[in-house]
């Protein structure tokens, strides 16, 4: 096992890291920029190293910072959390190199999954269920306009390097092809620098699911089923639940199969996720491959009892894993409590938490680095708390979360707290029956 | 279902009761003294009544008040919590003459088994083990002598009103009884006003192993398993767990069995916990039955799933239970957090909290009515929060508590939770091998 783990992250999930770590008798190294020296896992890590200015491409994201910050502090091992450089491949190989392990994929797997279409067609050939389209980028309008016709309309443009809704476009009919073909290459060269497209069909009444699975060393993978993100505003995730309220036992095997497929089909290692598209139908469409700990994996671990963050480092450190499936024992969610104004389009709220009081009891759960007098930085994503709940049916849940909600004092800045306490009582939420567009509709006036 | 209901308590069961209600959609009414106007409980409730000054026999024990705050609010149920007047028979007898619902055992079963010698009657006549000893109470030394040598030395001698420790002489020969009658006599006149005593078979290496019962209206019991709160100091629990180390499944169904046989021999309605002493044989003898819910409930909602709140609430108000006995799924553990300093002998502290960080993460949950800011009244008992973690084994329970302590702050004033860390550390306490005597030859120094 590890002695030493550096956690190339900030926030709430380097803490969540450090907390695994103690309860393993593992070391932590934290880093930090200099708008963070004040943060908790500053404070709970047993060494931490200043890495750099506060814009993250001069720290969190300064590779040779964090291998010198691992090699002075003799980390045998680095946790890079979600986001940053967690899906970098040049990362993985440089860690690898310096003889660090990284907790995280490899390389190789990182470029398989990163690059859609790759991925994607990885996916076909291994039997996993994908979105009908082209077999790769599309070569032209002309070839565009054709398949879409085989597929029916409507379709979809995407951008092989996007993510986050930019380089899309939803394409009705042949006529509006033209522009939404110029229009999604000129987004995508500006925003990644490659402007390949692909084409799909286009779901209707979608809805995220997505599977957990962790694979070992030996190449074999399990799953621990499904979480339902299917309430976004702009693809960004706002709140998520297990089990899906739109899935059976039947749906969920094998939507699980299928997720243990994907990873087994690349000899998957660690903790990953297989995002699908879950269409009304019950058919369901590999979208992407995350190959990292994703934000909203609590809500798992209080269904199954399972800590992810050390199962990630156990796979790492080579131990088998059992092979089993597991399936949710309880209900869980969880609210992404941002310092944002919901009733303002969402606009960041940074500044100085003057009083805080977390919520408490039972089923409740709270991933937090915030305290009371800590001020939020504006140089990096909003999130403040993740507020998780588990109960014995979604209706507990949703009243528990509720309570919850109502009971979290956040003073100083802007929260999407009264949000998520109108979509609790929200009467469409609670019916289960939502797509990813559900937000598109909701009043968040009054809040 | 009751609309609103007062509750006759303060701090963390206060609000505890209030969380449960919110879930349940029933209105709250906190009652609070004037040295408890800033306390979260009232924050937090949908209306508060102040009902006296800060010494409890002016506001919190003090029946007319109580009554009259219900009735301006038209609550229809008081919940009692613990302490103060949760086992007052005359509490519930008024409760019920003014048609408001007591939420918790009526007055016939407290009068039972509040005194201790026709508890143990009672128990003995439905066939729960018993300590052996006298027949109710001891006339006069000659006749303790003379059964003390029936039984075999040790023995006990204990006040029948008695409670804490109080009134309490172990006796190991004929010689040592005259001095240890006389001083027990004394000191339980003057502790309780009753100078009664019985005599037991003192029971060597002891536990204290309690079951956690809930029956209803239809006069039918189940269990809910144990609770092990050995680990005391001056017969004060500090940290509970369950399940207990020293049961295998054989021995909890037993002690199950009895324990529900005690509560439906009387015919109890409520969440009640039955506590026994179990010796190091594996026999295990009735204490005596709490008939309120029980400051270490959480960790048995961690390992059920159940809200044993929301259980008391719904049987009070007529639901049958389903008669099925629960088992623990998990293992969970709560330490009790005390304004105590325990390197001076668990002194009290009482003060404002000038900074405070409530741990979190996977299996934590705290249970708390403190926050950065507050004032602890110097008026009532020292808890100001119960940190309760569950998790897949023991041994995970405990290294994830001290990784909860550490994380636990707590600045301007002193608390057990030096005491608690070094617990987690300990050999002795890691074995699970201990008695309720544990702690007499614990170095609380260097703490």
């Amino acid at each position: 096992m590890f002695k030493k783990i550096l956690i190339a992250n900030r926030g709430e999930i380097a803490l969540r890291v450090i907390r695994t770590c103690k309860e393993m008798g593992i070391k932590t190294v934290a880093v930090y920029s200099a708008a963070d020296k004040d943060s908790l896992h500053v404070r709970f890590a047993d060494e931490a190293v200043n890495i750099g200015p506060a814009p993250s491409n001069q720290s969190y994201l300064k590779i040779p910072h964090l291998i010198s910050a691992a090699e002075i502090t003799n980390a045998d091992a680095i946790h890079p959390g979600y986001g940053f450089l967690s899906e970098n491949a040049e990362f993985s190989r440089v860690c690898a190199e310096y003889g660090i392990k990284f907790i995280g994929a490899s390389p190789d797997m990182i470029d398989k999954m990163g690059d859609k279409a790759t991925a994607k067609a990885t996916m076909k050939e291994a039997g996993v269920p994908t979105i009908p389209g082209s077999d790769g980028l599309l070569d032209s309008v002309e070839q565009g306009i054709k398949l879409s016709n085989e597929m029916g309309y409507p379709v979809i443009l995407k951008a092989t390097a996007g993510g986050g809704g930019r380089g899309m476009r939803i394409v009705k009919s042949d006529k509006e092809f033209q522009k939404a073909w110029d229009d999604a290459r000129m987004e995508s060269a500006a925003a990644f620098g490659n402007d390949g497209l692909y084409l799909e069909k286009f779901v209707e009444e979608p809805r995220h699911v997505e599977i957990q699975v962790v694979g070992d060393s030996t190449g074999r993978a399990c799953h621990l089923s499904e979480r339902d993100c299917s309430i976004q505003r702009r693809h960004q995730k706002l709140v998520e639940e297990t089990p899906s309220p739109a899935l059976n036992q039947e749906l969920r095997d094998r939507m699980g199969e299928a997720a243990v497929k994907a990873a087994e089909a690349i000899g998957y290692e660690g903790a990953g996720t297989v995002e699908f598209l879950l269409d009304k139908h019950g058919d369901f469409f590999f979208m992407e491959m995350n190959t990292r700990i994703q934000v909203e994996h609590p809500i798992t671990e209080e269904v199954t009892d399972f800590d992810l963050i050390k199962e990630q480092i156990k796979v790492a450190a080579g131990e088998p894993i059992s092979g089993k499936n597991y399936y949710p024992k309880l209900f869980a969610m969880e609210c992404r409590i941002n310092a944002e104004d919901p009733s303002h389009g969402f606009r960041p709220s940074p500044g100085k938490i003057t009083n805080l009081h977390l919520p408490g009891g039972h089923g409740v759960r709270v991933d937090s680095h915030v305290y009371a007098g800590y001020s939020i930085p504006p140089n990096y994503d909003s999130m403040i708390a993740k507020l998780i709940v588990s109960g014995q049916s979604r209706e507990e849940v949703i009243v528990r979360m509720k309570r919850a909600l109502e009971e979290f004092v956040i003073e100083g800045i802007k929260t999407t707290i009264p949000f998520h306490i109108k979509l609790m009582e929200d009467e469409g939420f609670k019916s289960g029956n939502f797509t990813t567009k559900y937000l598109e509709t909701f009043d968040f006036s009054k809040l």
